[in-house]
């Protein structure tokens, strides 16, 4: 058993998954000392053909009770298709494994609200691999929010939107939603009161295609997205709107993805104005930080592997995953039920 | 009394409001041969000083009274608050005049009902001035889609947000929303089945400043709209994504303003595949049209002066603004009631 | 005779040439309390009847001779053909006027030359139309390198492309480079050691229409221009390098014109590296000021009627003028000499 | 001996040098059927055990020497510092190896014309890495001018900078011109009549990091260069302007790479016209058409392997790749000549 760079021992890895995200995943792990990457399975044999050279000394398996059943096994990543992760998570925290799951950590509420008990449970680390809370990005914005930089947050807009690969299992809310929803929940910190989804689907699945939600988290913040996987262009775009200052993040921007606009309007009470309030403009400065390089998912992987062996509640931890879903779920029923709004808390 | 190019009389004109728009107006007016500006009228001796020598042989006047008297002037443009449209434009049919009035047409469906119906009964034109319908970037993606570029439209998006200028009578959705409304009334051609909008306010005064629009079409069509005061960046964008193709629509974009994707989806019919059906995924050439030059607001001028001279009903009638009336009366309810949907028709 | 808000007499002003930039000279000013616009002089009668109702109390008159002989004028602004610009800028100032004449002041160094003579010998203000000047974004930029933010300035790079009017008289050098140029002399305060310059022509007017210029300033700094009237797109950019930091001036980016960089490269002597020298790469934030607004033109016309009054000389005195003519000239005489060398001082 | 899908037995290859662009030369004849890598070579232990488990069931050597000797070794691909291209392709052919050599194939025209020599004596393929000439971009503007879609080529101009990794053997001439020079030396199929050059060195080496290059083929026809290492902004920009229409390439647009404007200036004679020529103005549609998806660096491997055992000749052969080095020596003596016109046919 090998040991990284601080004397520590290595802890050991498998991975089940091989296909979009598994890959990514696997060549994070076998660049981390703190990690001792032992196995990668795939059930389909194309995929771990294609696998073949690209494990380093992990064994390539078919099943995955074949990993979950090895002791030298500590923790799995789990990258497999949304409709799995919690039959497959289950599996792996009774058999004592700690977890690692892709974005949404599971497809319904009742199935997370399960992983987040049986980790708790078994005392193992559960994380969900919502990766953009490791992008310097979004930790450079959250650093803005926590520091007052911005001020109070009025509004949120999100867009993530381009020419997609259509999930067969999941509606494009599932499929891109939870990185913009697990960015907003880890900058505001909390649930929102309610929300009302609306979608339409033209591909003859009923899933779908294109869809906007807007959360109403009180006190005049709404936070609104819109995903789809059919527009020409693409654009990852989020508005961060405050009272003070206001953030742009562009993740398609890859020299200045975060720009700080020192620009918005100043409202003071005056007895002369229509409502007793005057509103003045203000425009001053833009400034875009220089962020650290370095992959989110390495970020991720570190936390993950830090968190198990410090016996540390991780970042994107199960509950957070967990809220992600909640919404998800609301948003569905919304979606489903003409853009009702729905209470969530 | 002048005549213009065609041997006809020209129409005496008058102008009421010279704010933001008006000076516009007039200066379009002046440069057209088949007008006579006449009169130029505003409460405001500041406004009127400011407009002395830039209204040609116009008189300057303080009140609208005075020119809805004179029968010289047969018809009259009203670019005023929103609040006092309808007053004004019910006045000026009643005196027999022809009324071009700013968007939106009325700040409530009854007033608009009344100016529609009012027109009818005195026999005069009645027009929105609904600027966009007469850019060469709208009418070429009409063109568009009335010629079956695109195919079936799937979905409208449409953004149009940046520090403005904050309206003390009405909230945002009133103040930019009836363009984008118009531009898509105008490709439809028909009132949403039901619509559902969202809005913050952070001034105090109650009125919205981010707002969030969507209108349901039936058949999966759904169009949304987003509109903000508060917005450090300025957007004004708009995708229209069809079977075929789709038109990217950037009104800032001097150069390119529409651009032609063949990118999208196709769906075949197939029993090997999950639901049935093969997506499969096309990406083609993009393709940016050459547009005529000409300032939208002097096709609009020209626009209701034919349409007096020949009794034709203008593309933006009472009929046409009523209909972008209804749906911000109804966005407004859905606001106010949480997101409720509201049906249209 | 009027007298402005600081109870001094009003400078009684002329403008020469109606064309593409006299009338925005008149709009300036008729705009500025310190002018009161006594004539507009235009040969051209679709000229004079085109300006007609937009020259306030001005008279509109067919000669120049007419202007220079009405004692009443103290000063006159020139906005003919550049050929034309050193007779009438002579004749005026022999008649003891002020002048502002456009760019460049005009097409030969011994004509220039015989302007600044005449000023000085008559005690008049010779100001030179290098618009750029007087804008915000060149200011900044100013502003920056006097303050030492950039520190030794590496190079200049300017690009000003796009499909222009291609002139009759002047190659696109003498008709677009007068704008870098003047930036660059402005910014850097001195004449380069020498140039070259190469070009082609393909309209068989034998007048380039692309043209490349390269000035050597000693101690390593060149600035670098292209010129182009041809291009399908339209750029206005211009890089800063210096050895802290750098600026990129988009002239077409009207949201952000001028950024600073905190990029570059950092030189320490170490024995170790190949060269004695060891490189390192710096990678900081972006910055982009806010500038303030205004129409640069209005700039130029309160600085030119200000320095009359105070008998300042312009920060475009027609010294600087003729730094801009000499490097015209000298790049002129390389593209005939096929891009040889011409040294300058 | 392995064999690809076409039943030919597959070309023995080994790479030699495993710094910066190697690894990418390993992944694609890894990649390609018609390859068998059996070594790759580095003298630097660091550089092997980076690529140890890269390079499939190749051996990793220290010495070429030992990669020359082998006789199963058909092929060799060189990625070695620029002043040791000679040396080894040299070594190679007359060893009898087929050789692919990085850009540009060698420092000085003596040595490159060696390598051409050696490789016609031997028969051996000698092509050299112009990467951007497979590229999909490259292809469809070298399609649109042989098509004679732009018209008689009026101008290139090319914009290469960023800030770069300087190089401490070569100059940024050396270093980035080569793409832009075997692009446009494709383009246009023969070699410049002259050229002149200027540059500027920071970093206290002599090795210029800011670059221009003019380059005169005669009949109105130049093309431009500018390269910089130091520039805060990376563009890759290249305008190809044509009497019918334009190409702008923007290699940093993933999207629409390449844009045809059908914009321009129409001359025709004209007896009225001041050179007895009238110049009118098009403005027509843009159009960016779609490029297929691939590697360019897969298309090079292939080709190479192609010309090997096809017996035929590469696109960009020794001789090519002697064009390129014949054009910066003589760019390197205009810099060191201040600047001065060098002819180059």
């Amino acid at each position: 058993m090998t040991s990284d760079g601080s004397g520590r021992k290595a802890v050991g890895v498998a991975v089940i998954g091989c296909g979009y995200w598994g890959p990514n995943l696997i060549r994070n792990f076998l660049g981390c000392d703190a990690a001792s990457l032992l196995a990668v399975c795939d059930q389909d044999p194309r995929q771990r053909a294609r696998m073949a050279g690209r494990c380093g000394a992990a064994r390539l398996v078919e099943r995955a009770e074949e990993v979950l059943a090895d002791p030298r096994v500590e923790a799995v990543a789990i990258a497999t298709p949304v409709h799995t992760h919690a039959r497959l998570a289950l599996a792996a925290l009774e058999a004592g494994k700690h977890v690692l799951v892709e974005k949404p950590m599971a497809d319904n509420v009742a199935d997370a609200q399960r992983m987040v008990q049986a980790a708790a449970d078994r005392g193992r680390t559960l994380m969900v691999d919502h990766v953009f809370l490791y992008s310097p990005a979004v930790r450079k914005i959250k650093e803005l929010i926590d520091g007052d930089v911005l001020g109070e947050i009025y509004y949120i807009d999100s867009v993530r939107i381009n020419l997609g690969l259509i999930q067969q299992d999941v509606n494009v809310l599932w499929d891109l939603a939870p990185h913009d929803l697990s960015i907003v929940d880890h900058l505001l910190g909390r649930l929102p009161l309610s929300l009302a989804a609306t979608g339409a689907a033209h591909t003859g699945s009923g899933l779908e295609d294109v869809a906007h939600l807007s959360l109403d988290y009180g006190g005049n913040l709404i936070a609104t997205f819109h995903v789809n996987w059919l527009s020409p262009v693409k654009l990852r775009h989020m508005i961060v709107g405050g009272r003070k200052k206001s953030v742009v993040y562009n993740d398609l921007d890859g020299m200045e993805p975060i720009k700080v606009y020192d620009r918005g309007i100043d409202v003071v009470s005056s007895p002369q104005a229509k409502h007793g309030l005057l509103v003045s403009y203000r425009s001053g400065d833009v400034w875009s930080p220089c962020l650290p390089p370095g992959e989110p998912l390495g970020n991720v992987v570190r936390h993950f592997l830090d968190c198990i062996r410090d016996g540390r509640s991780p970042l994107s931890d199960g509950t957070s995953g967990l809220r992600i879903v909640r919404i998800l779920e609301a948003a569905q029923q919304s979606i489903k039920a003409q853009g009702s709004r729905i209470a969530l808390s």
